[in-house]
């Protein structure tokens, strides 16, 4: 395969370092071989297939490190009444009226409604929870199949818990450990974590079982953690222990586990949270939603821990959600300079990366995979390597991205998702949707 | 001229009362003369011209209770260092780089992209804070002539402060009040209100002669109110009082008062605003930009005070703010419930055209201003009245706006801004915050 160069007219190829503008990308296959000024890479690359960005901006693909696919299905739909709080919002609308109805069909249809959203946000790596009692097993191979065919970096993963019963939990862990397995064995861009629900949904030798299963197969493991006040709430009435320490106790806790949401914990906990080298994922949107609270990421970043940032299956604008994860904190903490555009990127590219165990992802640096957007520079105002984090996490959107490339595949071009027909995949969602609601 | 007939998928004609499927507009000149089934319509104006909108729903257009059009010119300005906090930002930064360097040529270039934002965005009557001590007089008609072109109905005022001298003062106040009187006498869309500062860059007098100049004119007045902490301490070291009960003292308040921002308001602050009917604008994303907190708005929603949204100048995306203005008090109170969908639609629409003393925008009914919207109702999950008005302010953007209407003329028709080329107006505005930026 030739090597294709991409020019820009700033390349921000590592969100820690400074842009560079005149700069652009070679890709050979799935993979950046290098990173120059444009002429440089003309006379050292003299055969190769040349795409012409200067009205873009360069940047690394973001990473979604919280995803739930199978949540657009649930978007409007009916409530009986409004749920009193939390606990009934899972146990009398959430948990039977969407995820124990969930079939595969309705899972494919989700799946590729997420994927075609992702595309157009500029998202080409992703971990999901899949939470559907009743499609395993098998649930997470129609995830896949549709993941694959779109060329995105899925991993994937089901939340189990013994909320049905004891053989349901058993056989959400088997679909996670025979998934990892199956996804190393074929290889791709599909993988597959270890995923439990929470500490008021798993007894404790659940959670163990399902630590012992991921370090049988080497994998990560993904949960739930304080989200809200409700968790540490039930680990303190149940275990005298806030969920963190109670974790710690466990002896599970270690740079393999991947904590989403942490608005509920305290300094202790972050303390806790840093000194294993536990990644957490952020989804500032969604904890508003919920009525979570602000999760205290300045101070996690502060910690040392490697906070990633999602969309959580809410607003998936990854555009919008940066936009938040910068301006919430300022509020917060009454401090303008609090979450620096550039740590919001971080967050975006790298951090993800990090957090779902990619060492080659989040950065354009010779040798690692070709994922990148091109976003037009089309801005109102002067765009400059000294405002450049800024000016593209204020002002530009989805409709901004004129590229998205993963693996060096184009998924999106001139604006437009590559071989897909935009219209049959909302009709189908939105069919797929209909069809919930009414059962 | 002849009767247009709207026939939407969904008619929301008054965000307080329920949606009606099938129904749609029929508007004469500038004015809304009847709302029905598509069906009544037709039978009532067999000979009027039909617009299908039957993909859409109709709504009212969005009002932004306030902006600052001249903002745009400052995205990505340089700074040499980051100020130290809020008053070295406005005396080292803002006023010297930015407002003291204004001319008409560079507002016109400015409201002219303001313009189109709006048209983009929703919406079609606005109220601006300009604030250029070096362009007056004379700043304002260069305003209202863009927007009169633009055909959007504006509310226009100078920020008149003493900060320059008390002549410039007084140049500003002039400003405003023979702007009033002007477009009184000249009718359309574009109007005045009276304007100053705040509590801590106007003397007690110089507030007390606005709002005398403001009642000759029978105008309404506004004023930036506790944006931050720094008003409330200012007052409190100055005067020993907060900045509302400061306002009280001085006799000024009333209905005919605009306050913005309002976000370090304590509760017999709240209170008081009640008490004397002042209208609050709410800024929740500027909010945060400047940390200033997070503002009251249910509780001053809850203590009866009529609540309008803004962009502030900032980001002036209608739906991004309404998102805002949803989630964050959800997440303050820890209370998913905080903040219904069809409250925030309410403060983007009748609270606004109120708090902007229009009696006939913010709802379409027989008789009033014919400002609407066409929102695509292609969404991935079914659409229907129980969930309409959650639907559209989590899931559409700009880029599903299929028509914006105002005062029965057409400024956005099949997504595309009528008779405007798009990339002439961004070239304008690059050009002239180049220049802004090079003095």
């Amino acid at each position: 395969m030739p090597i294709t160069l991409i020019l820009g007219q700033i390349l921000w190829a590592d969100t820690t370092q400074p842009p560079q503008p005149g700069w652009g990308v070679a890709v050979e296959n799935d993979r950046v071989v290098a990173t120059a000024p444009h002429g440089t890479l003309r006379s050292r690359f003299p055969d190769a297939d040349v795409v012409e960005a200067t009205d873009c901006v360069i940047t690394p693909a973001f990473v979604n490190a919280h995803h739930h696919m199978y949540g657009v299905l649930a978007h409007g739909i009916p409530l009986e009444e409004a749920p009193a709080g939390f606990w009934p919002f899972l146990e009398d609308f959430w948990w039977p009226r969407v995820e124990d109805r969930l079939t595969g069909d309705l899972i494919a249809a989700a799946t590729e409604w997420a994927c075609l959203e992702m595309v157009r946000s500029g998202v080409t790596t992703f971990y999901d929870c899949l939470e559907a009692p009743h499609a395993i097993p098998g649930a997470l191979e129609v995830e896949a199949e549709v993941v694959r065919r779109w060329g995105l970096r899925g991993v994937l993963s089901f939340e189990a818990t013994e909320r049905v019963s004891p053989e349901n939990g058993d056989l959400g862990l088997r679909e996670n450990a025979d998934f990892i397995a199956a996804c190393r064995a074929r290889g791709g861009l599909v993988s597959g974590m270890m995923c439990f629900h929470t500490t008021f949904t798993c007894p404790a030798d659940f959670i163990r079982r399902a630590f012992a299963l991921a370090a049988e197969r080497g994998a990560k493991v993904h949960m739930h953690l304080s989200e809200g006040t409700y968790e540490p709430r039930y680990c303190l009435d149940h275990f005298g222990l806030r969920p963190v320490v109670y974790y710690d106790r466990l002896g599970v806790l270690g740079d393999h586990v991947l904590a989403s949401q942490c608005v509920q914990v305290d300094a202790e906990e972050i303390a806790i949270l840093a000194r294993h080298g536990v990644h957490v994922s952020h989804q500032p949107l969604s904890n508003c939603e919920v009525g979570g609270g602000f999760a205290p990421v300045p101070e996690m970043l502060e910690a040392g821990i490697n906070v990633a940032l999602g969309t959580d299956g809410y607003v998936n604008n990854f555009f919008e959600v940066m936009r938040a994860a910068a301006l919430m904190p300022k509020a917060r903490l009454r401090d303008p300079g609090a979450m620096p555009a550039e740590v919001v990127w971080t967050m975006a590219t790298q951090n993800g990366a990090r957090a779902l165990g990619f060492d080659d992802v989040g950065r354009l640096a010779p040798g690692n995979q070709a994922d990148l957007l091109l976003i037009g520079a089309d801005l109102p105002t002067p765009l400059a390597p000294h405002n450049l984090a800024e000016q593209l996490l204020l002002w530009r959107n989805p409709r901004d991205l004129r590229g998205v490339m993963c693996a060096g595949r184009w998924l999106l071009r001139a604006g437009k998702v590559v071989g897909v027909e935009e219209e049959t995949v909302r009709a189908r969602v939105a069919e797929a949707a209909a069809r919930l609601w009414q059962t």
